[in-house]
């Protein structure tokens, strides 16, 4: 194992992180995900293709499947396994933002109407089910007990941490242990999966297994905590970028949790009630981002993102030098760096 | 193969089908398969096994599970690995339950508040995809890639039968043969798989596991369409046991279909509009009531469902007689003889 410890800081050459080396990296083998994932949501009911393809051609960043293939190349796999096993991740990650949007009751999703608005909640939640059936039909196909076993589990992690986000919801007492408790289940949990199953089907040793999977369920924490700081970034916000959702949906993410926190008697008193949802209008949501700016708590998410961000570099230590470990190391450095 | 034919018309010594011989044969693996699931369903978040519990010890039949236990005792197996595998079989009916009730907006469930109801749409539908999670889990630990396809693609036949049953939903055009292929997916499909299994662990050749798929799913079929008969039934209605629930959403079942296509024009107007949802008060389910009985069409779904439930027992004629055979055939007189 290699000691070197690669800084966050370090820039791709134009100096501002980027996904384009990522993107490079994984396009070519990206193509072969892309026409199993097309494959495998066909169905001899119209609506089946119809209401998956409307979100899994909606613009989705294959994030997930990203780290797969990636993953693949830093532990230098020649094979293919990893395309079908990519989409099956690409499945489950669409499945459950079905099932999420119709819990959420969500309008928007990429930019475009909700398939729950378009199509229906019961359609939706069917769609769910069958593309994580077809996930797991995918995974059986290739046939690792060991994927199964990961990914698997990593399902029943994310529905435990989707529940436990609805029961923390309009709880202002949740403590930011509770909430990455919360986000290293619903959103970690995959990203580390995803990563991990490129060893394993690599064949590579438990500590190079593990190595991934800290690189994922770190980028995965960093990620989130990103998504959840953007909602309240106030020059996002200036760009009407900020969406407020979490905000009106009374979800307890960081900045809230350190902006409550850090606040005075009358600040608390203000976030008790927005977050139980009686203080939910545009100037409600205005004076939160106001507050959150004061105590820097969008700042400090952002630091917390970054700390996890490079745990997920330096987790990538143990391989050697590649432009597979630098794109991978550039993603995590661009994941806590944007701004939308 | 043994030729001989099992008649339908065999009563058990009472003269009356009954599922006591199965739920006998079955009781003492049936308690470890409880084990299993009491287990299994368990989370750190407390409102999974609250969930999850409302509906598992709510007074299911356990018709599945079953099914495995007495296919694994009529090919002879001797282990106890079909118990995990019960276990996963009712996991994945509870999760179409739960996810079935959101679909439907459905109040009750065998007789008490549906979880929906209780817990809300977000947790159920959540808890739902736990569930699944964990019988893929389950199927993992026991490490049968083969018994892994069977369930993982039972459970995606599944999702598209309910889409199918969906897009149905309000369609007076529906065929007998649309419909045959809805209840064979939705329900017959998880019945073959949970049949079929039983003889994979014990090893059997493919023709052991072909009779047993085809007992499950003829069952299967037989058990919906008596389902679907009792909604209609005139006795059942006149003992308060009809809940007219497929009349009011809409759905297009048997008694509909056949009632529909040996109406005359006026009637079909009715059924047309009915079913559209104009016609949805206790006055217009009492006239659906009249004109099923009028047509015959409960007494004709019954006897189809007598048809598939012979195929049932026909299809287990390849094993030697008996306890085990025996209750399963009784079992599937039971199936069509039963009123509620």
């Amino acid at each position: 194992m290699s000691a070197e410890v690669i800084p966050l800081s370090r820039k791709d050459p134009a100096g501002v992180p980027s996904l384009d080396p990522i993107l490079a990296l994984t396009a070519t083998p990206m193509n072969s995900v892309n026409a199993v994932i097309l494959e495998r949501m066909q169905s001899e009911i119209p609506l089946i293709p119809a209401l998956a393809g409307h979100l899994i051609s909606g613009g989705g960043k294959r994030m997930r499947p990203m780290l797969t293939l990636a993953g693949a190349d830093v532990v230098g796999y020649q094979g293919t396994r990893h395309h079908k096993l990519a989409a099956a991740v690409e499945f489950i990650h669409t499945a459950t933002l079905l099932h999420d949007d119709v819990v959420d009751g969500s309008e928007l999703r990429r930019g475009k109407a909700a398939a729950n608005i378009i199509f229906g909640n019961p359609a939706t939640v069917l769609v769910g089910d069958f593309l994580f059936s077809r996930a797991f039909e995918l995974m059986v196909e290739d046939g690792s007990l060991k994927v199964l076993k990961i990914l698997s589990h990593a399902s029943a992690v994310i529905a435990e941490g989707e529940v436990d986000q609805l029961i923390a919801q309009r709880q202002i007492e949740t403590s930011e242990e509770r909430y990455l408790g919360i986000i290293g289940a619903k959103t970690a949990a995959l990203f580390a999966a995803a990563s991990r199953i490129a060893a394993v089907v690599a064949e590579r040793d438990e500590a190079e297994e593990r190595a991934l999977d800290d690189f994922g369920r770190n980028l995965g924490i960093a990620f989130q905590l990103v998504d959840d700081a953007i909602d309240y970034d106030s020059d996002a916000a200036a760009m009407g970028k900020s969406s407020g959702d979490d905000f009106r949906e009374g979800k307890m993410t960081l900045p809230v949790i350190l902006a409550y926190a850090r606040g005075n008697a009358e600040e608390r008193d203000f976030w008790r009630a927005a977050i139980q949802g009686h203080r939910a209008s545009d100037e409600d949501l205005a004076h939160a981002i106001g507050l959150i700016r004061q105590h820097d708590a969008v700042a400090a998410t952002r630091e917390r993102a970054r700390h996890f961000a490079q745990r997920a570099i330096d987790a990538l230590a143990i391989f050697p030098e590649s432009k597979a470990r630098s794109a991978m190391a550039d993603a995590a450095r661009f994941a806590v760096s944007r701004v939308y």
